[in-house]
């Protein structure tokens, strides 16, 4: 790996979330597609939120809530992503930066308010999410940082923001200019409802501009419409350099071009709230992938951090990730 | 007791919690007085918060903690307290809606921003507090609503409150009104250096114009200027028709002119943040109070509901504290 000022730049939507839980009666009277994320528009947000119960607000955003893991790894991480100049953005933004993210995107003053994801968690454990997507919706080519993308060993592209064009020319454009200098392209594909959305401009950057691809099994079955991870294998195979499957309690599939690599799940006392699981996995693989790890090594680490962001309600985690790298004697 | 369209009618200072785990490190470095509520202004709120790491943000304040824990019991509760017209101020409104209770004090235009308390959870469980009172600290007896008062069987008055002079003169006359109407008038008198600070307005308050006292062994003794509960005792029998003293693990005291009633406190597998334990015990006692029960069930009730909130982050019940009750077959 080319040594830069940053491992891995983020470019998703700045989001912050309001988690609560529900009752199965609750979601099904509203409606609400379980299990999932659904995107929906200012007035649907303003009408579940009066109905919601109490919530609880924390930063999140999938690339955001991975950036916030390698900083708390000790990796160094930057961000773009745009808010809104209100509460919810000032939020964020401080979070990013407590954190020790690099996070320099101006916070607009017109358009519409900072997104937030509105997530319930039914007593089964599942979370659904409504994302009113608002300010980050927005981001366009105008809001790329070059200098950030020719100084981050790796650009992380988070999938939901596919849902705008403007967005996806500007994922398209930010995967170009990371080659131009040398760095690496990942994206993470997010939801397989968002894959089947846009299938064929996913198809193209996965095979035209992405390196390392994160995905869950839905999401890779979708990107390919096939039925089975088997079927999928060979052709991701081709696609990428490294493609990384998770498979929730059954670990992680990390494959390249020569050989695949299977790692288990970190054991989880308790199961509290798995927002984040995802994101958290790809902050442990990309500290370590950065750092010229093996393979298993940078699964490990993704399992641990993905172990402790599901062991707590909230996205983003709260032990100090790196001492309890440490601990596991992983490094 | 009468019966009224409201059980209990909170009046406090209508807050927003921003609660992040810190280093002991932390809060010294930051001379930040441990364990207890430090007042602070808005531009040492806006350090601290720059300084402070990711907080997750939820409605709080004490008297509004206890309304939401009265009708997550399934009491009937009301609330006056003071938001400005801002993203926090309608995340308080939502949050005392959404749990039932009661709640039309109009959002000021004008002024202050909405309250917030800055909560650092240090790794040995306690938490320090910084409050910038904001909106909620103009309360004054312009926002008192006659009605209310009128129509709720007890009037709970939080102590925190006694810091400015109108929200003073507020409780002397909301103390006034409620016995005007033939209802009882509650205090809880919030905090040792609060009641330091304001001893004698507070000895006149609770001689002349309270029922029910609720306070921990350090707001007893600072009260009454004692060393020990024990010297306490006969001054507060002769004061208040009943006194509820809370003191932790060690479960609680109920004393009226007649007897002390002692209650054990409920077992907890793990204190995981002490946040809210005496608004809930306030909460469950009023409950079983409004509803005739004797005191040993009304202190029961109260334990039952400290256990559950400090089981968790966050200063509000996130279990059903009604099938809680129910399952322990107390009711």
């Amino acid at each position: 790996m080319p040594q830069r000022r940053f491992d891995v730049l983020g470019i998703g939507n700045a989001i912050v979330d309001m988690l609560a839980k529900a009752s199965d009666d609750f979601v099904n009277a509203e409606n609400i597609h379980k299990g999932v994320m659904t995107l929906i528009d200012e007035s649907r947000a303003a009408e579940l939120f009066g109905k919601m119960p109490p919530p609880i607000i924390a930063s999140g955003g999938s690339a955001a809530n991975t950036m916030a893991g390698l900083a708390g790894l000790g990796g160094h991480a930057a961000y773009i992503g745009r808010v809104h100049d209100d509460h919810w953005g000032g939020l964020f933004s401080h979070d990013m930066k407590a954190i020790g993210v690099h996070y320099e995107t101006k916070p607009a003053v017109m358009g519409l308010p900072t997104a937030c994801c509105l997530i319930f968690i039914t007593p089964d454990g599942q979370r659904s999410m409504n994302t009113f997507l608002g300010a980050s919706t927005e981001l366009s080519t105008d809001d790329l940082e070059e200098d950030l993308i020719r100084d981050s060993a790796v650009t992380y592209l988070e999938g939901y923001l596919f849902d705008k064009d403007p967005a996806q020319e500007a994922f398209v454009l930010a995967a170009r200019l990371a080659h131009k200098y040398g760095n690496k392209v990942a994206l993470t594909l997010s939801d397989p409802f968002c894959v089947n959305r846009h299938r064929a401009a996913f198809q193209k950057l996965v095979s035209a501009g992405v390196d390392i691809l994160f995905a869950n099994e839905a999401e890779v079955c979708a990107l390919y419409e096939k039925n089975s991870v088997e079927e999928v294998l060979p052709l991701l195979a081709g696609a990428c350099e490294l493609a990384i499957i998770t498979r929730s309690e059954e670990g992680s599939l990390i494959l390249n071009k020569r050989k695949q690599v299977k790692i288990t799940a970190e054991k989880v006392v308790r199961v509290v709230d798995s927002t984040g699981a995802g994101d958290l996995y790809a902050a442990g693989f990309l500290f370590g992938y950065t750092r010229g790890m093996d393979l298993q090594k940078c699964g490990l680490i993704g399992s641990v951090c993905a172990a402790e962001v599901i062991s707590h309600v909230g996205p983003r985690p709260q032990a100090d990730l790196k001492k309890l790298i440490e601990s596991k004697g992983i490094l």
